[in-house]
């Protein structure tokens, strides 16, 4: 069904410089898919940029084109939404590395075979490195908000550091402007389970046919644990079995978190790219603002004029509050506006996806 | 070098009577590897009983023999120590579904055959009855103490629930009466890395040559997570990089958290058998000692006459202090004696195996 008021598009644009990266390589030809939605004021200043989440894309609020599910962001994105496609032009584009159409590890290199591992290691700051190559492109100049939860929150710190002329608002969303030893151990799992699959063939897989699903599903799966609070889980599951009234004595799926999990893991391998799992979050350990800037992070928002909002969940444990206290001291020392919250809620990490009424209270309250 | 003063001896039985299982199966044959530490007094009064974790073993105070390294427990075990080998006889025995000497899925069944996945799915209540069966064998009517950490405190809690009148005290450390939606998801995401190795197959590659030792590291770095704090983790390792003086913007392990994960899994498919880990965690997953016992945890405990102490670590978030303090409710409700403690210490679930002055304390304390 057409959904005219969201006035959609889905657009692609080739980058027409090389994109310099934290690696010192730059990468020729970058192809960045994007959505808008709602009509671009002729001033250009009503743009959000959202930026999306490791596994996410540019589908925030139209119909995934492989799942067929609705967009990541429809309860908060659209027509009267608290990020409102009536007042506000919004932009949401497939980071590079990923696999929704903007350059990644899957894209044809230019000897014409796609570049598995010779992709080169990206950082956050290479991916928001493409996203104001799109800015530019679409010549806009200063972007009302930036707005990410997760990875895409790490993207709006590192905009606000990195090109600070380009945004007047940066909402930052259950995030961190550091990935610590333990969000660095369990993307380590799930790098080692991809590249444990015969499948991955040390990357070289998009010829053969066979992908590796199985690395892919068990990374899924242990990432996905960290997404959920302990408290979520035993409501959602607790010990509760799967369409049966006795323990088997075997090793299906006997409990529903179990059953969960591993439906969790198989759809993902459908919609996404082993490799690109690999680049993204390997970016994700490499982050740290404060590191960049000669290791204080106040240093991160010195020359920042934009206002800033941070939120934080209480049963998020993967990006815990202290992280965004963090961030908000340096932005303090930096004398830079901020307001911060931490909401409750019990979805753990996930809470910035789902129905957090407050959430959406703070967020439309910031951008308006 | 010989260290008479432990009176360190290895042994094996076999079991004379068959054993029954919760699933309704029995196991016959079964065959129980153990190690003694001191003399048994002439009234066989003294007789400790310790019940090892997940990967543990009997081990507990003299060299293991596949590692060459010192005994899970040495700083707890021996002469002068908290639990002291002059004054108590220590017995450990491997349960059964491990695989350090007693019947397992590496065993031979009936047919001369590896059981591999033949063999029964087990509970932590089938472990004890291993135990008791090693008691009957041993002669022991009752032990001074039963002590456990993590799946061993499970089996003391299971031995003094199904088999009361066989221990006086038992000691419960870092453990809890039932596996949590979340404790369950992690078992799994290892189960499915191990079953998507294709040297898995099926559980029949003992006479391959070849073991899934990808898939058994990767859900041994999974889980190792959940042993650690998230402080700990920082502390120990932080965002440091290993032998490196700048990131290499590759795949290799960088930081040093990922060079520990990965020497912490592939060191531990050099002492462990993948199917066993299987079975292990599939009987810890299975465990809720309420559900044995008509949906109430106190009526597990209706009979006992023993005394108690639950120990919890502050930063344990896999087993946190509110399981154990779940169990000591129960227990006062029951009407048995209990004491309790949460201590500090900042290394998380593996806090009970390291060094930890008001732990070496508090078991001294108890079984005075």
């Amino acid at each position: 069904m057409p959904r005219p008021a969201l006035n959609v598009q889905s657009k692609s644009l080739i980058l027409p410089h090389p994109l310099p990266l934290d690696s010192g390589e730059a990468l020729e030809g970058v192809s960045i898919a994007y959505e808008t939605y709602g009509e671009l004021a002729p001033d250009k200043g009503n743009a959000i940029l959202l930026c999306h989440a490791l596994t996410g894309d540019q589908f925030v609020a139209s119909e995934h084109p492989v799942t067929g599910k609705p967009g990541w962001w429809e309860r908060m994105v659209g027509p009267g939404k608290p990020i409102d496609t009536d007042r506000f032009h919004v932009i949401c584009a497939n980071v590079i590395g990923s696999c929704m159409g903007s350059t990644g590890p899957a894209s044809d290199a230019p000897d014409g075979k796609p570049y598995a591992m010779r992709f080169p290691v990206l950082t956050i700051r290479d991916m928001v490195r493409g996203l104001v190559g799109l800015l530019d492109a679409l010549e806009i100049e200063q972007l009302h908000t930036v707005v990410g939860g997760s990875m895409g929150g790490m993207q709006a710190l590192s905009l606000a550091a990195n090109f600070p002329e380009r945004a007047a608002r940066i909402l930052a969303i259950a995030t961190t402007a550091r990935h610590s030893a333990q969000n660095i151990a369990f993307h380590e799992v799930g790098r080692q389970a991809i590249m444990a699959d015969p499948n991955w063939a040390e990357g070289d897989y998009y010829a053969s046919g066979k992908t590796p699903d199985a690395g892919l599903a068990v990374a899924r799966m242990a990432a996905h644990i960290t997404y959920l609070s302990e408290a979520g889980l035993t409501d959602k599951f607790g010990r509760r079995l799967q369409d049966r009234a006795e323990k088997t004595f075997g090793f299906d799926a006997d409990f529903q978190v179990e059953s969960y999990l591993r439906y969790q893991g198989s759809g993902f391998t459908r919609r996404f790219d082993a490799n690109s799992y690999l680049y993204i979050t390997r970016a994700m350990d490499y982050f740290d603002l404060a590191e960049e800037h000669g290791g204080l992070l106040a240093n991160a928002f010195a020359g920042t004029t934009a206002r800033f909002c941070l939120i934080s969940f209480d049963s998020d444990w993967l990006y815990p509050t202290a992280e965004s206290r963090h961030v908000v001291h340096a932005l303090n020392a930096a004398g830079a506006p901020v307001s911060f919250v931490e909401l409750s809620a019990p979805f753990g990490h996930d809470s910035f996806l789902l129905d957090v009424p407050e959430l959406d209270r703070v967020v439309k309250g910031f951008i308006e």
